[in-house]
């Protein structure tokens, strides 16, 4: 078992139910997400000691928040408290050609106000393994940015491992200010996850439609992003969006060894959200068990395939879960 | 801001969960619908101007569809009331092979029992700028026949141009009533719609099967039912019916231009009733806003595709929807 | 109307809801279920006076199982109480590259528990026309198959013609000891439904994986299956695993004309327990009427189809639903 | 098991979830029901053979509720069919001091369009011991009183004896009519059950509120009414409407021996819809079961009130659940 | 018809379902509401026309609050945009010794954050008849006390009448703040409404517990209240908190012809949020109808008590609702 | 923070909603409960430190317990797995005066086959405080019973304080066998909890209804327990079953200092199973603060009146929350 340490924000999530919009509903689904936080539950699923490190709030909201953590046996006692809010984000399941919407209310919170004292990294980092974090929580404040800074910092001359997940959101701040920010953390970091729509933000290559997918320009970008940084490896994500109901998932990596790509699913998609995160971790899981490139590029994208069949950002499955797939090409016959 | 008025009928709609047949459902999810109601709703939530003409019971079904009304933004004051009674319908919503079933409770209704006297077209089409009806509403009784067509000799005479879908309901009528009575109406209409078997029922062309789409044919009827009226323009709907989970949807116009084909849709269906309705209000919208014919069919086409998605009669796409539709290319993804 | 009587297990069935995983469901949907327990349903919505003949608890949900029965019209005079339990089992639904997972807490039932006394087969079959069992009902029990032997000497000396349906379920024996104990009971069955898998475990043939067909093995294996026994007729239903969402479903069968395809459906899936239970009810109804073995083969196909769009494990089409099926080509289009 | 007869109107039943208003519902509960049915129902709990006589429309409404019928073990071999409806009401639950309110929608139906040879009286009462209807039949249509008329007459000749509920609906007739017609039926009545109000209205009695109860106004009208008709008892439900969620309810009876009067329960309702009707079955089970009119009383009220604490119309209370609440003094101890 | 003018925050209402804490609730029910709306929302419901004044972000959120007004005919056109957020809260609904929990999320938003130049107030009172207010409003920030303050003098100034609804919340500021600003607010009042308890916070009386009502000291204060200031009434209401399933309401009144009292109703709570509010507008509705104040008093009374056996916040009873209850003395007789 | 062992069964709850019958119940709400579990989760709640001993499946319902544990802080890890099954029971919710009914279906289970070997007391005792079970325990097998038997020796060698609630079942033993047993546990128990009814069972005192209490009798045999025992001190909880809505809950102890009793709460009942358990963990959790046995009564009875509150049979519940109950005198003030 390896010791994971991820950092970031956890919001509540109010899902509209049955494809309905937020208009016509008078009820939400509620849960508890957060790119890191979904990272290291995936991580706890497949047996791992994770520890998710946020500043939440002092009230019920923040109390159930750690009871969702004790559930999936996250560890949280490195987590802060003081009197703000929860962030929270509403989802509007699309349908076929109907987009999903997601509507976030996180400013304010908690950890957007945290600050710098409030995380002693070196009491956090005792023992670690390994270190994620997105690009979300940098974009959160100023001062974000510098308590994550100073957790690389910290990990980096502790030998702690590092992954980042680019994850770049327009709502948060502008491309200028993520590209810029963002470079900062590039020398630290090991392994990079992305998919190639942030890459070309954060790295300044010219953007493209995404919904059908140009391998070659693929390609040609992660091998850019390895060669011009000091990453282990590269890995990207391939969403093909054909609508709301069906995507293509694949994804392709970049080290030493050049390029591999994966098998590619088509996936009747239940919620996909959370996809990205299921991703990475499974990328930190096979990383932590040394698996060769090629099989880590295939054990993340069938894990995070089989998220996106199960509700809510969590990926609950296995590695037991994720193997059988690997084993069965997704035939899903049924277990009796 | 047009001002639109829509006539005809308004029921309870009952549908069931899940697929589950209505042997199985103690539950049933209710809203309120009607095919003249559901092109106001739609053109409402374009923005524009509408009026719902009907007549209701003074009970709380009554009250209910009135706070509907409000709700989406449709003009009720001359709506008028009975003791009577309110239509229902039931949905057992098919999948798969298995079709969708409707059975409709609308006999009596106060709408089927209206009288002459009930409506002033006069004072109704005061500044209206379009008036459209179906051929639901010359079905619901004789009384109905004259009163819809006395509205359609006053919109005339008041410069209020006029839409009229075909929409023929076996239920309610026999092909050769509703093709003799319907015939009457074609001089006042500006704008016909249909699909393809409703126009052979009241033109009088023989009947195939709608399953896979013969564009020939179509363009063929089409042709012949503009050429032989005084439509200013025909939009006829084409469904693939694959099965109860996917169509094909797209559509044909014609005009003095000649004929021009949509983009066909491949949808997974979250609720298809509506659908027609919905592409009505499309071509009622685009023609107002003075759109060529074949951005109108597009328009009306990527409209009615997004409703197929949404729950409930009523399409609650805005105008801003369906352009996103239409640059997107029904790739849908999702808006953070 | 003929009589059948039908005899084994019923069980409570627990399913998740909207492809919630059972870790994730604080609600279950209750439904009663078991394989010959389907069949007599099915046959029952298809007109014909069913029995269905197993043991169960004298309690509230003993009771429950009779007003399902009785619901149903099937007829519940033969059967037996005790005070032990009613199986249950669990329903995880999958969805795309996830498996559906079924957990079954059965034993110790009271049909499990059941003793050869409590079963008068003379007075059961006393103007019967058919019995039909599957191979999970010697399979609870050392007693339960010679229960079940019993009855089915019983059925040919009163000229009752006899159905299996081989079901071989591996949590409740060996592949060896269902071999042996189902081979003992082939020479009294008149028509054998299977599925390929469970032929080669029961015949000995040698495994290889189902998720896509080769028809070639198939029409081998079947035409052996025929051969080598007595039986009239023999149907193997074909499921192609393409994932959780969607199946390939069509039938072979192989009598004294040699060797029948049916039409193959591609299904999206609302519910695929009871679909090969269907089929055999489709089986039984259509050798009944004498159809064909080619018009059987499509009924009993259709008809099973239907059940896969149809929620829990009962299939509830009609005849004319499988006759619309049959002539509709599957396009489903709105009944209003 | 005595064989008894009810006839009257079974509807679609549609309420309101958890005190929702049915301006606020999107959701309806679905159950069937009618005053004749419940009787049927609560005495096919009891035990005995049933048959419910009506018309229905042939369409899934219909056949839904013989599956209801057939479920419930009430014999449905007498029911007619048409092409017209099945009625519906609509029930608005109240809380505290807000009323239950109930919306009829129940005009036009197959029932209260049924005609006078739908119903061969003589091969339906063939063995009977009892005929039940209410006050609510007759009402339907002047056909319905004419038939209800015949059935009475034809069971008298036969020896069936006959009780009737009065049932008092202001919705479907006069106060005028009802007496008049009512009165006609009285020489045919073995065994009347009424509520005070009722009782007024049908034997010309002053009205006064009914929130608290004058024991001695009860007493009184109870007496004029048993001595002044044929009656070989007769049976007043006394319901002291506390309000929406607190009820009073017991009962008295007059018969030879003078008045009696039932324990008094405190209610906190469930669902008080059918609770007359429970009692009517009560008191027909103890009167087939020869209880003397003082423990026939104490059984119905028993029986009845249980029924306010179980959803929807039906009793569905075991002759066992009455006799455990006679016993225990409502005390309601938890049975593990 | 009189228009009615209210001013404050409308909120995301995130209730949990059947008494279930927030920490066992995977779904919430969503209504949207704020003391002021839901005065605004009652009026409507009693046939005023009536104007909601406040600040919504534009997004999904923003536009479902405006189709919330639509729905219940409140005038939503001097309401503002921003892009900031709609405040949320949560409620935990207690039952028996479980207190009801509310967790407000209301920093930030949109209204909190409005400036004095976003509402034109001479423009949104022409015309008017009456202005209302609660404590919240000032509460939200200096800034909405100023604003508040400028709305207070303009409606002076313009001949509107002023009511304001004390409503204390701890949470918003403290004690002293509210005491010093709620008094410079009291010259401009004309209708006083409070609880016992805000009234001793804001007019510096002594706290004592409120959980049973010593009448006499209430009579106190509220005498105090209304000599000390220049009202033309004050209105009271008592709640007697027996505990969360059942609480004793009934108010007091001061005018100048001394005080009256309204019966007390016992009310079994279906949801007590927003029960002041609906007594402001029985208030309001019953001064503007020139009622006596007793008879204010009774009318507001009985309103209220209705608001607590209806879900979410809003009053949705009528005037006739309101009618029947004062004449039926609570028995909530069925209404069929 | 002490540490605390209890030793018992867990258990799939499936309960009905909404006051449904389990025959009109198409869905059950799940949740895993048991006694000795029950009080463990509500000392976590307390903040104690926790660990739950038993042997369940190791299949995904056992992994779904061991998350349930997770959650509520519980710690695992003497748990023991085999593949046999979990028990299930079914609750169906009574009201007013329709009991509550349970059925158990938990013979077979894990715990219920466990071994001797499975469970190292030694091991398990290591820095304990307290052990705590119930009845139920050693009546799940005369394995269980011996089991248990070294538990307590066990915990007496090692300085363990042991507490039992005698929890008698009538479906799992005789009164005669139950007495036989559990009068040998005695001597090692430090604190006895009961209610009367099983006081008398296992002490052989005559049984007398529970409905209303008779504070007498009840003095008479605690003191008589308390006497003829070694106990440190005894609990009996009083329930007061007025029906199944509301219930009368108090207690009394016995030690050295005499008698003493608590106040009692008529609460309004949302889930009365698991009232006992949390009732013991009150006494437990003020034992060990060392509360004085007067305060420990109030402490337990406010506990686990809350718990009746609250749905499913954790009393979830914080220290907090029961304080504010025994100083506010259960009036449930809503908490803004």
């Amino acid at each position: 078992m390896s010791k994971i340490v991820t950092f970031g924000e956890v919001m509540l999530r109010l899902s509209t139910d049955n494809y309905r919009k937020i208009q016509q509903s008078d009820i939400f689904r509620a849960s508890y997400a957060g790119s890191e936080l979904n990272v290291a539950v995936s991580l706890a699923n497949f047996g791992e000691q994770t520890y998710f490190v946020t500043k939440l709030p002092k009230n019920i909201l923040g109390d159930t928040v750690i009871s969702v953590l004790n559930r999936f046996n996250v560890n949280s006692k490195f987590i802060k408290y003081d009197n703000n809010r929860l962030g929270t984000y509403y989802v509007e399941r699309g349908a076929s050609q109907r987009p999903t919407k997601v509507i976030y209310d996180r400013k304010f919170s908690s950890i957007a106000l945290a600050k710098s004292l409030d995380f002693n990294w070196e009491q956090i980092f005792k023992g670690a393994d390994w270190f994620h974090f997105s690009g979300i929580t940098p974009a959160l404040s100023d001062e974000l940015t510098e308590i994550c800074f100073q957790a690389c910092v910290k990990a980096k001359e502790m030998g702690v491992k590092i992954s980042c997940d680019l994850n770049y959101r327009s709502k948060l701040w502008s491309k200028d200010k993520a590209s810029e920010v963002m470079k900062r953390f590039m020398p630290y970091i090991n392994i990079l996850i992305a998919n190639e729509e942030d890459a070309k933000v954060i790295f300044n290559y010219e953007y493209s439609d995404q919904s059908s997918i140009d391998m070659k320009s693929y390609e040609y970008i992660i091998r850019e992003v390895f060669n011009r940084n000091s990453f282990d490896k590269v890995f990207f994500t391939l969403r093909e969006s054909l609508n709301s109901t069906i995507n293509g998932w694949s994804s392709i990596s970049c080290d030493k060894q050049g390029i591999s790509r994966s098998k590619k699913y088509d996936i009747y998609i239940v919620d996909r959200l959370g996809g990205g995160d299921s991703f990475a971790a499974g990328i930190i899981y096979s990383e932590l068990k040394s698996y060769c490139t090629k099989d880590q590029l295939e054990f993340a994208t069938a894990a995070s395939c089989l998220k996106h069949t199960i509700n809510d950002d969590f990926n609950l499955s296995s590695v037991e879960d994720v193997k059988n797939l690997l084993e069965s090409d997704g035939n899903a016959r049924i277990k009796r």
